[in-house]
């Protein structure tokens, strides 16, 4: 059994839980939390929950230590730190700043005979490595990603900050003509605002102004002044029956030429739908988590990407039952 | 520069001479036929066409030797003898004989210091390659995969071979409403018949039974009786203007299941479009060959499938440059 730590444990931490179930050659074994550890309700382990600070006593019990924390401020940190304790696993998706952030971590875990993975997850994650992979077959090509249709909280939680705001909820979806044309080889070039629109479904406090609040929304520089964005006022009630999911989704397609005179087009289509962006998120992890740990009995240390890691690692198969019954 | 080698010069020969000289790092040394050399005509290269005994004299000179011979009787013999010598890397695709080819393959490259690579294109190859990425994901779930609309030239094969038949083709097409019955989570058990249909353009000869030879094709045991097929008798000039090109794809779908109550789905979704599928199916095998030299670079030996090969040795790119502009 692979023994899984969980340290933090919000939307993301509930979902690596829920994912370490599915995974019979895992088990949870303790979830570290920076708040006080009597106030975490866990989805259905029965395993402790420790102070954060608490983890170092754990170094013997811990396999892979899976970091569901935040990437403005908690990753940066924690990830380079329990690197040198623990095989680590985080989702860093700041994408500007995975460089540096590789460094740190590598560092940390080379020094102490660690393997450390980052920017786990679907993008970056799984989109990236079908950037690489659909890029070295095509080689002379073009990219395109689209997200959505889904919840992004960053969006969500920047109307929220809005005065007059009670509720609030952001849709990512992508223009179906845009990538229609992408999907016909056609090789657009594709400003942000032809590439996907901005739907709100906001609650609002009583008597708030809504003409306030909607031009308050379209106007938000980088968040929405860029987008066609169309404001929904709704009631709670609404909010709570419609709105209450995570579900997000997107594509990566990578179009390109071959043949002597490059005359033959060829479309690489990666698309997921998710009804729960954190659990599909958690889902990926736990698969890495697995490689973090087979990387680990080898003898492998320092810092590893989705790139990085043969994909025979992220399965409970042998080599030859995959090769018999997937190959 | 990584120096290739083409070993048998068919269709995906001269689509693997072609994706070469797409890849700036590659330079083709010399191509390897049974035929008499002096009948074979590149495409748009300026290098010898040697027989193919004379291979052995060139082992200082090829990194990687790559076979183009077909799976029943070529590359079970010539993957094996060849990788005593070369690095190499096959398409082999018969599936239940994968894992005998492997332990063939296995056993002389590592006996002889090299790596061989078999199994490589689409499928086997990328769908593979997501079927065990998704399933290792989505843990609970279930795999479909679908091809087409594309050619199967084993199909247009077993048509020319019928009496009165002068040409054909034959385009396996997926059936939409099984599709969409996956892509919705439905979950559903298909038959053979329900997932793919069956169409033929046949240029009979004159004066042949039409009525004959669309029968003799739709109860043909294996190819066709399984099937919903179509049969389209048209004139030469419609078949070379219309049906000339190779074209193919197909669709890899896992859908699956997460949460504490198995309670929300999610669909992975890995889809192809192909002008031409040997040019396809050569430029993976060409990113493989990169991965091959520089495996074998690293003293790497034995064979391997695009599940063991982690995803950054396909690339061109360095670690960093990977990191920074595809995470």
């Amino acid at each position: 059994m692979i023994r899984i730590g969980i340290y933090g444990y919000g939307n993301l931490g509930r979902g690596v839980e829920s994912a370490i179930m599915q995974n019979s050659d895992m088990e949870l074994v303790a979830v570290f939390t920076r708040r006080d550890p009597s106030t975490v309700r866990l989805i259905n382990s029965d395993v402790p929950v420790y102070r954060a600070e608490d983890a170092l006593d754990m170094t013997d019990k811990i396999d892979v230590m899976i970091l569901c924390g935040g990437s403005a401020t908690d990753l940066p940190v924690q990830t380079p730190y329990l690197a040198k304790y623990f095989n680590v696993i985080d989702s860093f998706d700041t994408h500007a700043k995975i460089p540096e952030h590789f460094e740190n971590v590598d560092k940390s875990a080379k020094e102490n005979g660690n393997v450390g993975i980052i920017s786990v997850g679907w993008d970056p994650g799984m989109f990236s490595l079908n950037r690489l992979l659909a890029g070295s077959i095509l080689v002379d090509g073009a990219d395109y990603t689209f997200w959505g249709r889904g919840v992004s909280q960053g969006h969500s939680d920047a109307i929220r900050r809005i005065e007059g705001v009670k509720n609030a909820k952001q849709y990512t979806v992508p223009v179906e003509k845009a990538l229609e044309a992408v999907r016909n080889g056609e090789n657009p070039t594709l400003t942000t605002r032809e590439k996907h629109t901005r739907e709100c479904f906001v609650v609002p406090c009583e008597g708030a102004d809504l003409a306030r609040i909607e031009n308050e929304i379209k106007t938000m520089p980088n968040y929405f002044a860029d987008y066609d964005t169309t404001v929904n006022f709704i009631s709670e009630d609404e909010f709570n029956k419609n709105h209450a999911g995570i579900p997000h989704g997107g594509v990566v397609i990578r179009t390109g030429k071959t043949g002597p005179s490059l005359e033959n087009k060829h479309v690489i289509e990666y698309k997921i739908t998710l009804d729960s962006n954190p659990e599909f998120t958690a889902s990926v992890i736990v698969a890495y988590a697995r490689a973090a740990y087979k990387l680990s009995c080898e003898g492998a240390c320092g810092c590893k990407t989705v790139f990085d890691i043969a994909p025979a690692y992220l399965s409970q198969k042998s080599g030859e039952e995959l090769r018999k019954n997937l190959l």
